[in-house]
Protein backbone atom coordinates (compact mmCIF):
# COMPACT_ATOMS: atom_id res chain seq x y z
CA UNK A 1 0.00 0.00 0.00
CA UNK A 2 2.60 2.85 0.99
CA UNK A 3 4.42 2.28 -2.95
CA UNK A 4 0.69 2.53 -4.11
CA UNK A 5 0.45 5.85 -2.26
CA UNK A 6 3.70 6.88 -3.16
CA UNK A 7 3.04 6.38 -6.79
CA UNK A 8 -0.52 8.37 -6.74
CA UNK A 9 1.20 11.14 -4.85
CA UNK A 10 4.41 11.22 -7.20
CA UNK A 11 1.75 11.21 -9.96
CA UNK A 12 -0.21 14.41 -8.47
CA UNK A 13 3.34 16.53 -8.08
CA UNK A 14 4.60 15.58 -11.65
CA UNK A 15 1.26 17.00 -12.65
CA UNK A 16 1.64 19.59 -10.79
CA UNK A 17 4.87 20.43 -12.70
CA UNK A 18 3.02 20.46 -15.48
CA UNK A 19 0.53 22.67 -14.12
CA UNK A 20 3.32 24.91 -13.63
CA UNK A 21 4.95 25.04 -17.15
CA UNK A 22 0.84 25.55 -18.15
CA UNK A 23 0.83 28.26 -16.18
CA UNK A 24 3.94 30.03 -17.24
CA UNK A 25 4.93 29.01 -20.62
CA UNK A 26 1.49 27.56 -21.94
CA UNK A 27 0.28 23.91 -23.06
CA UNK A 28 2.22 24.03 -25.78
CA UNK A 29 5.63 23.87 -24.26
CA UNK A 30 4.53 20.70 -22.09
CA UNK A 31 7.17 17.81 -22.86
CA UNK A 32 8.19 15.09 -21.02
CA UNK A 33 11.66 16.97 -21.63
CA UNK A 34 10.01 19.99 -19.99
CA UNK A 35 8.16 19.01 -16.90
CA UNK A 36 10.93 17.07 -16.07
CA UNK A 37 13.29 19.84 -15.85
CA UNK A 38 10.62 21.78 -13.83
CA UNK A 39 9.94 18.77 -11.91
CA UNK A 40 14.07 18.33 -11.17
CA UNK A 41 14.03 14.95 -12.29
CA UNK A 42 15.95 12.79 -15.46
CA UNK A 43 14.00 12.43 -18.06
CA UNK A 44 14.00 9.02 -18.18
CA UNK A 45 12.54 9.01 -13.87
CA UNK A 46 9.44 10.79 -15.56
CA UNK A 47 8.75 8.60 -18.35
CA UNK A 48 9.06 5.73 -15.35
CA UNK A 49 5.43 7.78 -14.46
CA UNK A 50 4.27 8.89 -17.59
CA UNK A 51 5.80 7.76 -21.21
CA UNK A 52 4.49 10.11 -23.18
CA UNK A 53 3.51 13.65 -23.29
CA UNK A 54 -0.51 12.96 -23.90
CA UNK A 55 -0.09 10.87 -20.53
CA UNK A 56 0.82 13.85 -18.65
CA UNK A 57 -2.26 16.46 -20.51
CA UNK A 58 -4.66 14.30 -19.82
CA UNK A 59 -3.44 13.94 -16.09
CA UNK A 60 -2.77 17.41 -15.73
CA UNK A 61 -6.39 17.67 -16.93
CA UNK A 62 -7.86 14.71 -14.68
CA UNK A 63 -6.09 16.20 -12.25
CA UNK A 64 -8.47 19.25 -12.18
CA UNK A 65 -11.51 17.39 -11.77
CA UNK A 66 -10.14 15.17 -8.75
CA UNK A 67 -9.26 18.09 -6.73
CA UNK A 68 -12.90 20.17 -7.22
CA UNK A 69 -14.07 16.42 -6.06
CA UNK A 70 -11.83 16.03 -2.97
CA UNK A 71 -12.66 19.32 -2.08
CA UNK A 72 -16.87 18.99 -2.63
CA UNK A 73 -16.49 15.58 -0.58
CA UNK A 74 -14.39 17.23 2.38
CA UNK A 75 -17.19 20.01 2.47
CA UNK A 76 -18.65 20.44 6.16
CA UNK A 77 -22.38 18.77 6.05
CA UNK A 78 -25.23 21.29 6.19
CA UNK A 79 -28.45 21.01 7.71
CA UNK A 80 -30.14 22.62 4.75
CA UNK A 81 -30.23 21.50 0.99
CA UNK A 82 -29.95 24.75 -0.30
CA UNK A 83 -26.72 25.53 1.75
CA UNK A 84 -24.98 22.05 0.67
CA UNK A 85 -26.00 23.00 -3.05
CA UNK A 86 -25.02 26.36 -3.10
CA UNK A 87 -21.33 25.14 -1.28
CA UNK A 88 -20.72 22.83 -4.09
CA UNK A 89 -21.65 25.47 -6.61
CA UNK A 90 -19.27 27.63 -5.10
CA UNK A 91 -16.11 24.84 -5.38
CA UNK A 92 -16.72 25.04 -9.32
CA UNK A 93 -15.57 29.06 -9.57
CA UNK A 94 -12.25 30.11 -8.94
CA UNK A 95 -13.03 32.41 -5.99
CA UNK A 96 -9.22 31.83 -4.00
CA UNK A 97 -6.33 31.44 -5.38
CA UNK A 98 -6.13 27.64 -5.67
CA UNK A 99 -9.44 27.54 -7.65
CA UNK A 100 -7.83 30.21 -9.99
CA UNK A 101 -5.03 28.16 -10.18
CA UNK A 102 -7.24 25.03 -11.15
CA UNK A 103 -9.41 27.01 -13.64
CA UNK A 104 -6.96 28.56 -15.46
CA UNK A 105 -5.15 25.05 -16.00
CA UNK A 106 -8.79 24.22 -16.65
CA UNK A 107 -9.31 26.62 -19.68
CA UNK A 108 -5.80 26.22 -21.39
CA UNK A 109 -6.36 22.57 -21.49
CA UNK A 110 -9.82 22.97 -22.69
CA UNK A 111 -9.06 25.24 -25.65
CA UNK A 112 -5.88 22.80 -26.38
CA UNK A 113 -8.07 20.19 -26.70
CA UNK A 114 -9.24 21.85 -30.14
CA UNK A 115 -6.12 20.50 -31.37
CA UNK A 116 -4.66 17.91 -29.11
CA UNK A 117 -6.67 14.68 -29.86
CA UNK A 118 -5.40 13.24 -26.81
CA UNK A 119 -7.69 15.73 -24.60
CA UNK A 120 -10.88 15.39 -26.62
CA UNK A 121 -12.13 12.46 -24.68
CA UNK A 122 -10.64 13.49 -20.85
CA UNK A 123 -12.13 17.23 -21.94
CA UNK A 124 -15.70 15.29 -22.72
CA UNK A 125 -16.00 13.53 -19.58
CA UNK A 126 -14.69 16.79 -17.52
CA UNK A 127 -17.77 18.81 -19.42
CA UNK A 128 -20.05 15.66 -18.99
CA UNK A 129 -18.86 15.81 -14.93
CA UNK A 130 -20.17 19.24 -14.75
CA UNK A 131 -23.53 18.86 -16.10
CA UNK A 132 -23.79 16.04 -13.68
CA UNK A 133 -22.83 17.77 -10.72
CA UNK A 134 -25.59 20.47 -11.73
CA UNK A 135 -28.06 17.87 -12.64
CA UNK A 136 -27.12 16.71 -8.79
CA UNK A 137 -27.71 20.52 -7.79
CA UNK A 138 -30.97 20.73 -8.94
CA UNK A 139 -32.09 17.42 -8.11
CA UNK A 140 -31.36 17.62 -4.76
CA UNK A 141 -33.47 21.23 -4.52
CA UNK A 142 -36.18 19.13 -6.44
CA UNK A 143 -36.08 16.34 -4.10
CA UNK A 144 -35.88 18.38 -1.06
CA UNK A 145 -38.94 19.77 -2.27
CA UNK A 146 -37.25 23.58 -2.24
CA UNK A 147 -37.39 23.72 -6.33
CA UNK A 148 -40.45 26.14 -7.61
CA UNK A 149 -43.09 23.74 -8.84
CA UNK A 150 -43.17 23.65 -13.04
CA UNK A 151 -39.53 24.12 -13.22
CA UNK A 152 -37.89 21.63 -15.58
CA UNK A 153 -34.88 20.04 -13.62
CA UNK A 154 -33.12 18.82 -16.94
CA UNK A 155 -33.54 22.78 -18.24
CA UNK A 156 -32.53 24.29 -15.09
CA UNK A 157 -29.29 22.21 -15.10
CA UNK A 158 -28.42 23.05 -18.05
CA UNK A 159 -29.20 26.69 -16.91
CA UNK A 160 -27.07 26.11 -13.63
CA UNK A 161 -24.42 24.41 -15.69
CA UNK A 162 -24.10 27.36 -18.73
CA UNK A 163 -24.26 30.32 -15.87
CA UNK A 164 -21.01 28.70 -13.56
CA UNK A 165 -19.05 28.08 -16.45
CA UNK A 166 -20.08 32.20 -17.76
CA UNK A 167 -19.20 33.59 -14.19
CA UNK A 168 -15.88 31.26 -13.88
CA UNK A 169 -14.87 32.38 -17.50
CA UNK A 170 -15.44 36.18 -16.16
CA UNK A 171 -13.83 36.18 -12.91
CA UNK A 172 -11.00 34.84 -14.57
CA UNK A 173 -11.08 37.19 -17.20
CA UNK A 174 -10.79 39.87 -14.16
CA UNK A 175 -7.31 40.10 -12.68
CA UNK A 176 -6.63 38.31 -9.23
CA UNK A 177 -7.08 41.00 -6.80
CA UNK A 178 -9.99 42.16 -7.91
CA UNK A 179 -13.27 41.37 -5.63
CA UNK A 180 -15.19 38.39 -6.46
CA UNK A 181 -18.26 39.02 -4.48
CA UNK A 182 -20.22 40.08 -7.04
CA UNK A 183 -20.19 36.34 -8.42
CA UNK A 184 -21.46 34.76 -4.86
CA UNK A 185 -24.49 37.63 -5.01
CA UNK A 186 -25.28 36.39 -8.73
CA UNK A 187 -24.93 32.78 -7.69
CA UNK A 188 -27.00 33.62 -4.30
CA UNK A 189 -29.34 35.31 -6.53
CA UNK A 190 -29.54 32.44 -8.99
CA UNK A 191 -30.47 29.58 -6.36
CA UNK A 192 -32.98 32.31 -4.69
CA UNK A 193 -34.94 32.22 -7.93
CA UNK A 194 -35.07 28.40 -8.41
CA UNK A 195 -36.35 28.08 -4.29
CA UNK A 196 -40.29 27.83 -4.26
CA UNK B 1 -17.85 58.89 -50.38
CA UNK B 2 -17.33 56.02 -53.06
CA UNK B 3 -13.98 55.73 -51.57
CA UNK B 4 -14.37 55.70 -48.04
CA UNK B 5 -16.94 52.76 -48.69
CA UNK B 6 -14.48 50.74 -50.57
CA UNK B 7 -12.10 51.88 -48.21
CA UNK B 8 -14.59 50.00 -45.54
CA UNK B 9 -15.29 47.29 -47.74
CA UNK B 10 -12.20 46.35 -48.64
CA UNK B 11 -10.78 46.34 -44.81
CA UNK B 12 -13.82 43.96 -44.08
CA UNK B 13 -12.95 41.54 -47.15
CA UNK B 14 -9.38 41.83 -45.39
CA UNK B 15 -10.43 41.03 -42.05
CA UNK B 16 -12.32 37.87 -43.39
CA UNK B 17 -9.30 36.52 -45.19
CA UNK B 18 -7.72 36.90 -41.27
CA UNK B 19 -10.62 35.29 -40.00
CA UNK B 20 -10.40 32.14 -42.33
CA UNK B 21 -6.43 32.04 -41.52
CA UNK B 22 -7.53 31.22 -38.25
CA UNK B 23 -10.49 29.38 -38.29
CA UNK B 24 -7.88 26.72 -40.48
CA UNK B 25 -4.56 27.30 -39.17
CA UNK B 26 -5.15 29.29 -35.50
CA UNK B 27 -4.67 33.08 -34.15
CA UNK B 28 -0.77 32.20 -34.44
CA UNK B 29 -0.62 31.81 -38.26
CA UNK B 30 -2.28 35.30 -38.60
CA UNK B 31 0.37 37.51 -40.99
CA UNK B 32 0.09 40.30 -43.48
CA UNK B 33 1.78 37.72 -45.67
CA UNK B 34 -0.39 34.62 -44.66
CA UNK B 35 -3.55 37.17 -44.89
CA UNK B 36 -2.14 38.78 -48.16
CA UNK B 37 -1.76 35.05 -49.69
CA UNK B 38 -5.04 34.59 -48.62
CA UNK B 39 -6.64 36.98 -50.31
CA UNK B 40 -4.50 36.62 -53.27
CA UNK B 41 -2.75 40.18 -53.12
CA UNK B 42 0.51 41.21 -52.97
CA UNK B 43 1.75 41.96 -49.24
CA UNK B 44 2.31 45.39 -50.20
CA UNK B 45 -1.20 46.03 -51.21
CA UNK B 46 -2.36 44.73 -48.09
CA UNK B 47 -0.11 46.77 -45.93
CA UNK B 48 -1.74 49.77 -47.73
CA UNK B 49 -4.76 48.85 -45.83
CA UNK B 50 -3.21 47.44 -42.87
CA UNK B 51 0.25 48.31 -41.58
CA UNK B 52 1.00 45.37 -39.11
CA UNK B 53 -0.35 42.17 -37.94
CA UNK B 54 -1.72 44.06 -34.68
CA UNK B 55 -3.51 46.14 -36.60
CA UNK B 56 -4.77 43.13 -38.77
CA UNK B 57 -6.02 41.49 -35.02
CA UNK B 58 -7.29 43.96 -33.87
CA UNK B 59 -9.67 44.97 -36.63
CA UNK B 60 -10.70 40.88 -36.94
CA UNK B 61 -11.64 41.14 -33.58
CA UNK B 62 -13.20 44.51 -34.23
CA UNK B 63 -15.44 43.20 -37.10
CA UNK B 64 -17.04 40.45 -34.87
CA UNK B 65 -18.69 43.04 -32.72
CA UNK B 66 -19.35 44.97 -35.84
CA UNK B 67 -20.97 42.52 -37.48
CA UNK B 68 -23.42 42.02 -33.82
CA UNK B 69 -24.31 45.20 -33.74
CA UNK B 70 -25.58 45.61 -37.57
CA UNK B 71 -27.63 42.55 -36.95
CA UNK B 72 -29.18 43.99 -33.82
CA UNK B 73 -29.75 47.26 -35.81
CA UNK B 74 -31.41 45.53 -38.52
CA UNK B 75 -34.04 43.30 -36.60
CA UNK B 76 -37.60 43.75 -37.11
CA UNK B 77 -39.34 46.30 -34.49
CA UNK B 78 -41.44 44.41 -32.05
CA UNK B 79 -44.35 45.91 -30.42
CA UNK B 80 -43.20 43.42 -26.87
CA UNK B 81 -40.26 44.59 -24.86
CA UNK B 82 -39.33 41.12 -23.88
CA UNK B 83 -39.80 40.00 -27.70
CA UNK B 84 -37.27 42.74 -28.46
CA UNK B 85 -35.18 41.95 -25.73
CA UNK B 86 -34.76 38.02 -26.55
CA UNK B 87 -34.30 38.73 -30.32
CA UNK B 88 -31.09 40.89 -29.15
CA UNK B 89 -29.99 38.06 -26.91
CA UNK B 90 -30.02 35.32 -29.93
CA UNK B 91 -27.86 38.09 -31.72
CA UNK B 92 -25.34 36.93 -28.91
CA UNK B 93 -25.63 33.03 -29.22
CA UNK B 94 -24.00 31.07 -32.02
CA UNK B 95 -27.44 29.82 -33.39
CA UNK B 96 -26.51 29.29 -36.98
CA UNK B 97 -23.46 28.99 -39.35
CA UNK B 98 -22.56 32.36 -39.59
CA UNK B 99 -22.77 33.18 -35.65
CA UNK B 100 -20.88 30.43 -35.08
CA UNK B 101 -18.14 31.30 -37.40
CA UNK B 102 -18.00 34.81 -35.80
CA UNK B 103 -18.10 33.54 -31.93
CA UNK B 104 -14.92 30.92 -33.02
CA UNK B 105 -13.03 33.91 -34.12
CA UNK B 106 -14.36 35.75 -31.14
CA UNK B 107 -13.18 32.94 -28.56
CA UNK B 108 -10.09 32.49 -30.55
CA UNK B 109 -8.73 36.55 -29.85
CA UNK B 110 -10.16 36.39 -26.63
CA UNK B 111 -7.67 33.50 -25.87
CA UNK B 112 -4.66 34.78 -27.42
CA UNK B 113 -5.31 38.20 -26.57
CA UNK B 114 -3.72 36.74 -22.72
CA UNK B 115 -0.02 36.51 -24.89
CA UNK B 116 -0.74 39.32 -27.74
CA UNK B 117 -0.90 42.70 -25.88
CA UNK B 118 -2.49 44.54 -28.94
CA UNK B 119 -5.91 42.73 -28.24
CA UNK B 120 -6.30 43.18 -24.66
CA UNK B 121 -7.57 46.67 -25.11
CA UNK B 122 -10.01 45.51 -27.89
CA UNK B 123 -11.12 42.59 -25.67
CA UNK B 124 -11.76 44.58 -22.74
CA UNK B 125 -14.08 46.89 -25.30
CA UNK B 126 -15.75 43.91 -26.10
CA UNK B 127 -15.96 42.56 -22.88
CA UNK B 128 -17.89 45.93 -21.69
CA UNK B 129 -19.64 46.27 -24.71
CA UNK B 130 -21.69 43.00 -24.02
CA UNK B 131 -22.16 43.52 -20.21
CA UNK B 132 -23.48 47.00 -21.55
CA UNK B 133 -26.01 45.02 -24.00
CA UNK B 134 -27.01 43.01 -21.42
CA UNK B 135 -27.17 46.27 -18.99
CA UNK B 136 -29.81 47.56 -21.55
CA UNK B 137 -31.74 44.62 -21.92
CA UNK B 138 -32.27 44.04 -18.05
CA UNK B 139 -32.78 48.38 -18.77
CA UNK B 140 -35.38 47.54 -21.25
CA UNK B 141 -37.54 45.17 -18.85
CA UNK B 142 -37.32 47.37 -15.69
CA UNK B 143 -38.39 50.43 -18.02
CA UNK B 144 -40.86 48.66 -19.57
CA UNK B 145 -42.35 47.77 -15.87
CA UNK B 146 -42.18 44.33 -16.95
CA UNK B 147 -39.16 43.03 -14.47
CA UNK B 148 -40.19 41.71 -11.54
CA UNK B 149 -40.04 43.84 -8.60
CA UNK B 150 -37.29 43.33 -6.32
CA UNK B 151 -34.47 42.43 -8.79
CA UNK B 152 -31.07 44.66 -8.80
CA UNK B 153 -30.79 45.74 -12.04
CA UNK B 154 -26.94 45.57 -12.04
CA UNK B 155 -26.59 41.66 -10.57
CA UNK B 156 -29.18 41.17 -13.00
CA UNK B 157 -27.18 42.32 -16.02
CA UNK B 158 -23.99 40.49 -15.13
CA UNK B 159 -26.07 37.70 -14.51
CA UNK B 160 -27.45 37.29 -17.79
CA UNK B 161 -24.02 38.17 -19.49
CA UNK B 162 -22.09 35.37 -17.97
CA UNK B 163 -25.59 33.33 -18.94
CA UNK B 164 -25.29 34.55 -22.32
CA UNK B 165 -21.39 33.94 -22.44
CA UNK B 166 -21.86 30.34 -20.84
CA UNK B 167 -24.26 28.84 -23.60
CA UNK B 168 -22.15 30.61 -26.05
CA UNK B 169 -19.28 28.45 -24.91
CA UNK B 170 -21.60 25.59 -24.43
CA UNK B 171 -23.02 25.75 -28.07
CA UNK B 172 -19.30 25.94 -29.65
CA UNK B 173 -18.17 23.09 -27.68
CA UNK B 174 -20.73 21.18 -29.18
CA UNK B 175 -20.05 20.08 -33.21
CA UNK B 176 -22.14 22.23 -36.03
CA UNK B 177 -24.80 19.74 -36.56
CA UNK B 178 -26.15 19.65 -32.99
CA UNK B 179 -29.30 20.83 -32.25
CA UNK B 180 -29.67 24.37 -30.36
CA UNK B 181 -33.05 24.18 -29.49
CA UNK B 182 -32.05 23.70 -25.65
CA UNK B 183 -30.05 27.22 -25.39
CA UNK B 184 -32.55 29.15 -26.82
CA UNK B 185 -35.33 27.19 -24.03
CA UNK B 186 -33.19 27.77 -21.40
CA UNK B 187 -32.46 31.32 -22.62
CA UNK B 188 -36.30 31.57 -22.93
CA UNK B 189 -36.75 30.75 -19.09
CA UNK B 190 -34.40 32.99 -18.04
CA UNK B 191 -36.39 36.00 -19.31
CA UNK B 192 -39.49 34.25 -18.29
CA UNK B 193 -37.91 34.07 -14.67
CA UNK B 194 -37.11 37.86 -14.65
CA UNK B 195 -41.05 39.03 -15.39
CA UNK B 196 -43.49 39.75 -13.11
Amino acid sequence: MPKLIDHGRRRAELAEAAWRVILRDGVGHVSVRAVAAEAGLSTGSLRHVFKTQSELLVFALELVLDRVRARVAALPPRPAIRATVEAVAREMLPLDADRRTEMEIFTALFTAANAAECLKRPRAQAHDALRDACRWMIGQLDQGAVLAPGLDVELEARRLHALLDGLAAHLLYEPPSAETGWATRVLSAHLDSLEK
